[in-house]
C-alpha cells in the first residue's frame, strides 16, 4: 500500500489518536507520525510506548509541515487548538477531527483556519471504556464506520482523507453536521447519559450496599457500568455542546418511560409484552449488519459446548 | 464427585434450565434429569439436543418421584405449575425455582405445596440475551452469584440445594426476599426497563433511518439492544410482580436524570464532570470483584498488539 499522507500530526493521544497510529503503522499508510499531548505525562507515555515517531511539546510544533492534522482533543478544547495551530499550517494541509458532536466544533475550529487548508471534520464511530496514550490498538476502527464532514471541502482532500480511514479498517459515510448530531444523540449521547445516571443512583441508595451492587450485577447493570465508565471530561463536552439534539432525545425518552412506568402500576402486561417484543427486532438488524456478535452475553468467557 | 440429587425435573427448559443440566452432567452432580415444558416444540428440540435423560409431557409426571423440583418457568406462571405438581410431590423432596423475582413466587407456590416439602426460592443471576432450549450451556454459572432464599426451609435440604449450585459453579449467598426484591430492583430490573425504553425511542424516530441507528450504533446504544434482546414474557412478568420496588427505583432514576438534563441545560460542566467522575468508580469495583473482564468493549472481536 503506498503513503497516503508524509507526515501526520496527532494533537492529543488517548484512545482514538494512538490506535489511529497503531492502525496507520500497521498498514504503512504514512511516512511520519508526529504526536504531541498537553499533559507531560501523557507525553512520556506516548514516548514510552512508541506509537509515534516523534513527540513534540506543542500542537503549533506537532501541525507545522504536516500534511494531516488530527485535533483528538475533547470537543471544548478545539477552539484553542485551532487558534494555535492556524497560523503555522502548511498551505493544502487537510485538518480534521475525531469529536463525537460536529456542528460545534465546526463552529470552534473553522473560523481559525487560513484559506487553503482543508477542513474535513470527522468521528469515528469506535472506542472502548478505555482511555489514554496505552489503551489503543491497531484494530479498533477495523469494520466500524467513520463518519466524514466534508463541509464544502475540495473533492480530492475529502477522497484522500477518506482513503485513509478505509485504509484503517473503517467502512467512510459522508453526512451533514446536523444529521450527524441528531443521530449520535440518539445512539451515543443518550444511552450514555441514562447509563451515567443509573449507575449514579445504584450508588446513591445507601439501602443497597456497594458489594451486592457490584456482586449482583451480573445482568443489565454491568453494562451500564462500562458505558458509564468512559472518560468523563470527554462526555462533559459532548453533552455541553450537542445539547439541542440530546436533550430532545431525553424529552422522548422520558415520555416513553412514563408510558411504561404506568403500564407497570396499572398491570397493564400486553403493552409490555408488546413492547419488549417490538425491541427484539433492532438487535437482530444490528446483528445482521455485522455491528455486533450474536455470541451470548458478548463471548464473555464462555464456550459452548 | 458424588451424585447431590437422585432425580432432578426440570419444569420450563429455555435457557436457565438447559443450562443448569449441562452443568449437572459436567459435574456428574445427579443420577437422571427429567425434563418438560408446556409446548410439545420446546420439548422436540429438548429430545433433540439431548441435554436431559427423559423428556415428559406435563408438569405433575416431571415432578413425579423426583428429589428435587426446579420451575423454570415464567413468574407469571409459577404458581399454575405448583398447583399442578403439589399433590405428586414427594415427602422429603425440595422445590425451587429459578425466577427473578422472590416475593411474588412464594405467595404464588408456597401454597400449593404439601407439608413435608422443602421450598427453597432461588435466582441464578446469570443470563444471555438467548432463550430456548438450545441456548443452554456448561459454563453459565461459572464465577456467577446464585441467591437463595432458605425462608425457613430445614437447613440441611438448603444446604444441600447449595452444595449443587456451588458445583455447577456458582457462588451462593443467602438473603431475605424483599431485599433481593429491591437489590435486583436496582441491577437489572429497572436497567432492562430503561434498556427497552431506549431502544423503542430509537426505533420511533421516523427522522434516523433504521439503518443509520443499526449501522452507527457502536457506541452505548449496541449494549443497550442487547439488554434490550431479553425475553419479553420472562421480563413482562418481572416488572409486574416485583412493580413497587420497580417503580421506587425508576422514580430515584428520573429525579437524578431531570437534574443531569437541567445541567446540560444551563451549561454546568462541573455538575457533569463530577458526576461523570464518581460513576468510573464503580466499574472498576465489578472489575475487582471478578464480575466482569477488563478487556476493552468486553473483548468483542478486538486483539491488543
Amino acid at each position: 500500500m503506498s503513503v497516503i499522507y508524509q507526515r501526520v500530526a496527532l494533537i492529543g493521544l488517548g484512545l482514538i489518536a494512538s490506535s489511529m497510529a497503531h492502525a496507520m503503522r500497521r498498514g504503512g499508510l504514512v511516512g511520519e507520525i508526529v504526536g504531541t499531548a498537553r499533559s507531560a505525562e501523557t507525553r512520556d507515555i506516548a514516548r514510552e510506548v512508541g506509537f509515534c515517531d516523534r513527540i513534540v511539546d506543542t500542537a503549533a510544533e506537532a501541525a507545522e509541515g504536516a500534511d494531516l492534522v488530527v485535533l483528538a482533543v475533547p470537543v471544548g478544547a478545539m477552539g484553542a487548538v485551532a487558534q494555535e495551530i492556524g497560523p503555522v499550517l502548511k498551505a493544502g494541509a487537510t485538518v480534521t477531527d475525531v469529536g463525537s458532536v460536529k456542528r460545534a466544533v465546526i463552529d470552534a475550529v473553522a473560523p481559525h483556519l487560513p484559506a487553503g487548508v482543508h477542513f474535513i471534520p470527522g468521528h469515528p464511530l469506535a472506542g472502548t471504556e478505555h482511555s489514554g496514550p496505552r489503551s489503543g490498538f491497531a484494530e479498533l476502527y477495523d469494520n466500524r464506520w467513520c463518519i466524514l464532514v466534508p463541509n464544502g471541502a475540495e473533492e480530492v482532500a475529502t477522497q484522500r482523507l477518506c482513503s485513509l480511514w478505509q485504509s484503517m479498517g473503517a467502512n467512510v459515510e459522508m453526512m451533514d453536521a446536523d444529521h450527524h448530531d441528531l443521530v449520535l444523540a440518539v445512539t451515543s449521547h443518550a444511552p450514555h447519559l441514562i447509563a451515567y445516571t443509573m449507575v449514579g443512583v445504584a450508588d446513591d441508595l445507601g439501602r443497597v450496599t456497594d458489594t451486592e451492587v457490584i456482586n449482583y450485577s451480573a445482568a443489565g447493570f454491568r453494562d451500564f457500568t462500562r458505558i458509564a465508565a468512559s472518560d468523563p471530561t470527554m462526555w462533559r463536552d459532548v453533552f455541553l455542546t450537542n445539547k439541542d439534539a440530546t436533550l430532545e432525545i431525553l424529552g422522548r425518552f422520558t415520555e416513553e418511560l412514563f408510558a411504561l412506568q404506568r403500564a407497570i402500576r396499572t398491570g397493564d402486561g400486553d403493552h409490555l409484552f408488546d413492547y419488549f417484543t417490538r425491541t427484539r427486532a433492532i438487535r437482530r438488524g444490528i446483528i445482521e449488519a455485522g455491528q455486533d456478535t450474536d455470541a451470548p452475553d458478548f463471548g464473555r468467557s464462555v464456550k459452548h459446548d
